[in-house]
């Protein structure tokens, strides 16, 4: 029987194993500072599949490089796992990436069961994190088992990263990288829906502050309301959101209807119904295409910030003061052509009966550290739902994860090996 | 001598004691909840000027009093405090109020004295609650001491209200009246800058909240940011506030750009840069017009807002929720041809050898509680300075002060006198 063919019967045959292993992991509350739990599972189910296991708490020289962006001073309790599985050194390597920990599971009243249940019904596992992105990790540690309980040996090294603080700033990726676990190219199993994203948009976190002139609120003619003026830099950020998208050609984008979204989620001013409020605070979520810099697209903010004044006289004399402060996410990028694209693409269509989705996906991932820091190309591509991310009631589709989990084995298999290495190069 | 003549040797002679007094009341920190010590030193002054004084704590049916607003359920150590001094029934009566509590001092940072220091420098008295509204109070208590220590008796009752809550509802002189202590009119000597104002505007307080649809900020087109909802309510609300104004045709608001304003003076909404925000809270304040009841304005403003979704589809699916909360302030009248006005007016050409200014104002006092609940025509005169008061730095003029003394004593003069009372009814 051929090598895929095993694994495609080896994961039919033991699919309960996945979905129990998904179960555990999304039974694991692992939000920010509770990731241990978690971090010791999949420890365990590493060292079993024969991965040399290297567990540790971030810290150190991760604290000021330059790409550290985090709220936390310490990881202490939160561990980052990273697992090894040496090759011959004649395969390339793989890098195998999902965060482990999990958004707050909200109001658990908007929950129709226990937001970590793992409660399985018609198919989808419901539980906070079973789209973002435990299915995925389940999908890509069941692809090494399949390889283990076969014997398949790969010519690669393959690195699994199973990290902490991807949805606060990426720093257990960072950690991971710091530490040489980098590799020829890496595959990340976000909710993507089963599409490919080569490209990922960036994002960083923007809090301006915008003056008023205080005022009693029974003669608010003699204030300037602050919500007013923020209402223009509100409108000023759409035309910047406008030209910028303006500019956009990568046919990846063709079907996005705002490739570089400039999103403001918060907005806070004003402490008395009855005064004329003099701050208003907005912050937001500028989006950062794959083909600029970071550094190139907070000039353009910034200087559009600046330029309020010339539209706006009330902005010259109080100039709109920006912060760039907490998340940021580098964009990330893979060549279209390159050969972990073909790979996975074929082996997508193998398992699917159909063509992939390829498209650039509208957020960031930990990708993004990957290609600019990590020097490593990276595809995601993964199982849960994008919409349910993040929200009350999410759930991953059971046969979704069995399939990722194939056509990730596979694509191991392919990309691992030296035969094919060759064959490609 | 002229009784008038008197009065005014006298208040010359003593003018240090009112000076002395309005220190001692602005060192007292007479916030919310802390009006204790204040109203003792009151019940004090009024006791040696001959009145007859009720100290208690506000409750029992103020509670359940349909005017009745408050953030408290208890005013224990919070205590009101009423001198009456009773004439012979042959003349009109008066209510002198005033309160007592005084909005919080702020940053200390912000002010180059202790905020409680009654620092006398170039004429002006500093603190909180100088001008709002102590200066009023200590003008009020000087004009009493005066007819005292002349012995000069008064045939209508004078009714001296010290009162607690002015800066959050008026819940002390909604007690004051419920416990029987309204009058054939009043004077309330509010901070308006030594104007004469016969009407007050009232105000309300709302809250709207306005939905949007979440959705991750990556790709917001897939949701409503109800920001930007919220920037459509508040254009709205100025579109409701141009219609109420053009109808404004009071001659006293002549001067006035917007006698009937509606300020948004809170605005708060998403809790995530990253998302795109589903729900925006504004909070302001609703100008009510002395010409209008409360009732009406809030018909007027809850049409309005339910009648948003005939412009927008958004919000005829979404409907905007309002809520009425926090303070309240009734408008307050008296006729421009009263018998009070006449003599007020007289007796500050007098002193001031001037016409006043005769305005109305444009936030509300307890003389709306007053004139509504109390059945007591009131007008607001007083020597504070408006746009101070809530400030750091808050003060005084003391010249005003003892003027204002002078125009109070010959106002309770003629108004209480039962001479006066035949020769003009």
């Amino acid at each position: 029987m051929e090598l895929k063919e095993q694994i495609h019967v080896w994961m039919k045959k033991n699919e309960g194993e996945l979905f129990r292993m998904l179960q555990s992991m999304v039974r694991e509350p692992s939000i920010q500072a509770n990731e241990a739990g978690i971090q010791l599972l999949t420890k365990g189910w590493l060292e079993e599949v024969g991965f040399e296991v290297d567990m540790w708490e971030p810290g150190g020289e991760l604290f000021i490089h330059e790409a550290f962006l985090s709220a936390r001073d310490s990881f202490a309790g939160s561990p980052n796992v990273v697992g090894v599985k040496k090759g011959n050194g004649f395969g390339r390597s793989l890098v195998l990436n999902g965060h482990v920990d999990v958004v707050r599971e909200g109001d658990s009243d908007d929950w129709h069961t226990d937001p970590f249940s793992g409660e399985i019904k018609d198919g989808k596992l419901y539980g906070r994190g079973a789209t973002d992105m435990k299915g995925g990790n389940a999908a890509m540690l069941f692809a090494l088992q399949a390889l283990h309980d076969l014997n398949i040996v790969c010519e690669g090294d393959i690195i699994f990263h199973s990290v902490i603080e991807e949805e606060s700033g990426g720093a257990g990726t960072l950690a991971a990288i710091l530490r040489g676990y980098a590799g020829d190219a890496a595959l990340i199993p976000e909710p993507t829906q089963m599409k490919i994203f080569p490209k990922q948009q960036g994002s960083l976190w923007f809090r301006l502050h915008i003056k008023g002139a205080s005022a009693h609120g029974g003669t608010p003619y003699r204030g300037v309301n602050a919500i007013e003026k923020a209402m223009a830099v509100f409108l000023s950020l759409k035309e910047l959101e406008k030209i910028r998208n303006d500019r956009v050609s990568d046919p990846l984008y063709e079907e996005v209807p705002i490739p570089l979204p400039i999103n403001v989620g918060v907005v806070e001013g004003g402490d008395w119904p009855s005064s004329v409020p003099d701050l208003v605070k907005l912050e937001g979520r500028y989006g950062v295409g794959p083909d600029e810099t970071v550094e190139a697209a907070q000039a353009e903010f910034e200087a559009w910030i600046a330029g309020l004044g010339k539209k706006d006289n009330w902005f010259a004399a109080h100039p709109v003061k920006l912060e760039w402060f907490g998340a940021r996410w580098l964009p990330g990028a893979i060549d279209t052509d390159h050969p972990l694209m073909n790979i996975l693409t074929k082996n997508y269509e193998k398992v699917m009966g159909e063509i992939p989705a390829v498209e650039a996906s509208p957020w960031g991932t930990d990708g993004g550290l990957l290609t600019a820091v990590g020097n490593t190309p990276t595809i995601v591509f993964g199982p849960g739902i994008t919409s349910l991310a993040h929200f009350a009631n999410e759930y991953v589709e059971l046969d979704k994860v069995r399939s990722c989990a194939e056509i990730i084995a596979y694509t191991i298999l392919e990309w691992c090996s030296g035969i094919n290495k060759e064959a490609e190069e």
